[in-house]
């Protein structure tokens, strides 16, 4: 809980050098994984919706979409902890923090395209959903091949 | 992906018999904890807040509140599969699905509360704040002691 404490005082203090132990540096790898994780729990149902693997069900689908669209919005909060000093499972790649400023410009693409799908989604039109989340996956595609570890 | 897609197959049947291998619980016990770890990531700052250990900044509250508020409405559905068969790392205990309408009574009163504190926190009073943060940490704790082992 105090190292809880401690670390989030850190992402808080946006901005300024972030000094993390490696306690410190694991958590911050939680809390990003744990924000893609429901990234990815909702894309791959509403991908098989587009791909229509399973039925369209237009009231799940803008549940997963706004669900995306949230954890869109906490890329930058999570990714604020530079933590390329330490030994880390993750697949982060350093670039994150060697350019910041193109990661968070991805980032917000992403977070725009998955806000679009959120809103688009209301429609319950498969057609224009499809498009969106295209759109949105081309966005996320982006960002992960510069930032993510190939795998 | 695939192993990934059958399970959220397997999570939006809600209501039927969901027939899990130990990937899939693993997948499953991953994403719980992702969305408890996105609770717990902003309640410990907006905590820090409350008890005057880092000073107020109403709108970063308000951020967490809404973070937490938005985690609370995915409990049901991360707590869909039923992974008491499996050995998981977890800490979820067999009374959530044991006891199921239990749980899910008092998820929803901590939902309840999380949005409460949601909403209260874009007034910027730090008294009134308190009181709705306090009151959504005992839904968490009745909760936690009942479903949650000890730690």
């Amino acid at each position: 809980m105090l190292k809880n404490f401690v670390l989030s005082f850190a992402l808080l203090a946006a901005g300024t050098v972030q000094a993390l132990d490696q306690e410190q540096a694991e958590k911050a790898a939680e809390i990003r994984q744990a924000v893609l994780e429901i990234a990815g729990w909702n894309v791959v149902p509403a991908a098989g919706m587009v791909k229509q693997k399973i039925p369209y069900d237009a009231e799940r689908f803008q549940v997963h979409a706004e669900r995306i669209a949230f954890s869109m919005t906490m890329i930058p909060d999570a990714f604020a902890a530079d933590t390329r000093e330490f030994v880390l499972h993750t697949e982060a790649l350093d670039g994150i923090w060697e350019d910041h400023e193109e990661f968070l410009r991805l980032a917000a693409d992403a977070k725009e395209k998955s806000a679009t799908l959120a809103t688009v989604s209301k429609s319950g039109d498969l057609e224009q959903v499809t498009s969106a989340f295209l759109d949105m996956g081309q966005a996320c595609k982006a960002c992960h091949d510069k930032f993510r570890e190939d795998n």
